[in-house]
């Protein structure tokens, strides 16, 4: 399946086929790029080509990507569905968006790949550029947890050290020549991908009161609100549900922009999401306004407590993943009766140390 | 749903009500004990539930055990279907039969669970046991993977450390008086786990022409040699794979049992599979020989290199998933044309040293 499918600059209104070029950003204001095609919710088959029918193309291979189990658990008078995105292929839900992003590089032409992450994008970005041939390049800060560096390398990877996450963003801007740039906090395939966790748990469950999500570069959050949203559009469903954004105290640029004012603290546990210059921030700023939702910011001792508490329950996350319960644990007492969405992003297998 | 459901030794007939009383082996004759219910293949939902019908009962809680990814690619002229069994929520095929062995010990109002394990089934147990509120103490040699051991501390279970696999069976049966002892190489809810693998393949494929799959206790092996069983007896196909065993050059009953012979060499690197006294042993000799089965043997060179391969390919898996991928490169000219399956049983991303 190939359809007409083209590269968007909300912006400034840039509109081209995404099969002549490939653009990480708008060539013409340096927007972030969305996708504009056809769709329609026909559904067959397993993980997200059940859902191609939502899809710009259709990836070739597959490793199990999506169809991720959906834990249905009470809380007092609460139902929460975890949705186990730690189940992924590699370790995390980026696997949805990587396969889709690694397909179009594999389609046009490109022999290496280049990406700057902090970790989880690296497996992915790894393993998906292994099964199609081609080259991955991955820019990594010094400070990355070892065992990501070490799966990487398994896989296949070669990474280049930075000191920290600016200068990786500064490394791979000088390496990308031919070679094809991820830029998966830019990548509107990361969004499409992350949109089909809203279609499973919509045809799973159905369409839950409240969704609580990490926000980091927002791929995530974005993916889960256009998802959730798509559904309403093509009438599947007249429900949509609150969305409620997580941030760290460390790093916490879509809060700063909604609240006006920053907080003191420490959120180094939840590295997965310190991205201190999200490319998308207004237009998650703008989401979250228009739609009545808020951030809510957690710090390291509430992480603790949420990670050791999602391990009592049976789930092996990272760090990053416990943002989410943390904050549920907060809003508990004013969310009584409510269905409340929970991605857990990350798996706990790849922490090495205590 | 709770059937009536009956212990039943095949050696001496016993047979008892397992709501009555739990056996870990048979009370009279000590042969391991199998379940007699009957089944029907009505399927619906997801994971292990979906074939609520072949279950002696039903789970009250998920963790999303099952339903993995099946991973369909063409090596020559050979269709390979990988099961992604590492991507179970405790990263190994056990937590099939975990879910159904420690829902069990709730329902009989047991306090405690205890096990002996070189690491997937510690984990796979302690992550259950907290599930259902039960306390986990594990037993494990003091040589078993550090990441392992980690994990299972971080879920909440006791570990206690053995000299070795001997010591640790001979420390657990001292430790068992009121306690469930899981004994998951004698328990038959393993075998009937593993089943539900064969199920799922059947329903997402149809019936492979050859599986390969690793033998240590043997509960894997048997689970999917009774579950494509049964899906003839029940008159859903009439096909029935060839079944080949690998176990390695260091520990290797079955193959002893079968050849006459032992063959030197090392296997270490296949730690999940160094059972030396299978409980089921005589009824893995029987069932391979009745149905023309073989047993090959792999040692460290070549799980190394099946390693390397499997990672190239996108598999994140540990070295004792790699024999049976070893294996089919051996055996990759004689089987043309066919279609194999290779359960790929456990996580690599709890190992944690190069």
């Amino acid at each position: 399946m190939r359809k007409d499918a083209y590269w968007y600059c909300s912006k400034c209104g840039f509109r081209e086929n995404i099969w002549k070029k490939y653009y990480w950003k708008c060539p013409l204001c340096g927007n972030p790029l969305d996708l504009d095609y056809q769709i329609e919710f026909d559904t067959s088959g397993r993980g997200i080509l059940r859902y191609e029918g939502m899809l710009p193309f259709k990836p070739e291979k597959t490793r199990g990507e999506g169809s991720t189990p959906l834990v249905i658990e009470k809380s007092n008078s609460a139902t929460i569905l975890f949705k186990l995105e730690y189940l992924n292929p590699s370790g995390s839900f980026k696997d949805r968006g990587t396969s889709l992003a690694i397909y179009y590089a594999y389609k046009m032409g490109f022999k290496e790949v280049v990406e700057d992450t902090s970790g989880n994008t690296g497996i992915s970005v790894t393993l998906y550029s292994k099964v199609y041939g081609l080259k991955p390049l991955i820019v990594m800060p010094r400070t990355a947890p070892y065992g990501k560096k070490l799966i990487i390398k398994k896989l296949g990877g070669t990474i280049v050290e930075a000191r920290d996450r600016t200068e990786a963003s500064q490394i791979v801007t000088k390496m990308v020549h031919d070679r094809f740039y991820v830029a998966h906090t830019w990548s509107y395939f990361y969004i499409i991908g992350s949109s089909t966790i809203a279609y499973e748990v919509f045809e799973e469950y159905g369409i839950p009161d409240y969704v609580i999500a990490p926000i980091g570069s927002g791929g995530l959050f974005l993916g889960l609100f256009y998802g959730f949203k798509k559904l309403v559009e093509l009438g599947l469903t007249d429900k949509f549900p609150k969305f409620i954004g997580v941030q760290g105290y460390s790093v916490h640029p879509v809060y700063k922009a909604l609240a006006g004012h920053s907080v003191e603290g420490d959120s180094s546990l939840a590295d997965g999401i310190m991205v201190s210059n999200p490319p998308r921030l207004n237009e998650l700023v703008s989401v979250i306004r228009e739609s009545g939702g808020i951030v809510e910011l957690v710090g390291n001792k509430e992480i603790i407590e949420a990670l050791r508490e999602l391990y009592e329950l049976g789930f092996i996350v990272e760090p990053t993943s416990a943002v989410v319960w943390a904050v549920f644990r907060r809003l508990r007492e004013k969310i009584q009766n409510k269905v409340v969405l929970l991605p857990l992003t990350g798996s706990g297998l790849k922490i090495t140390s205590e």
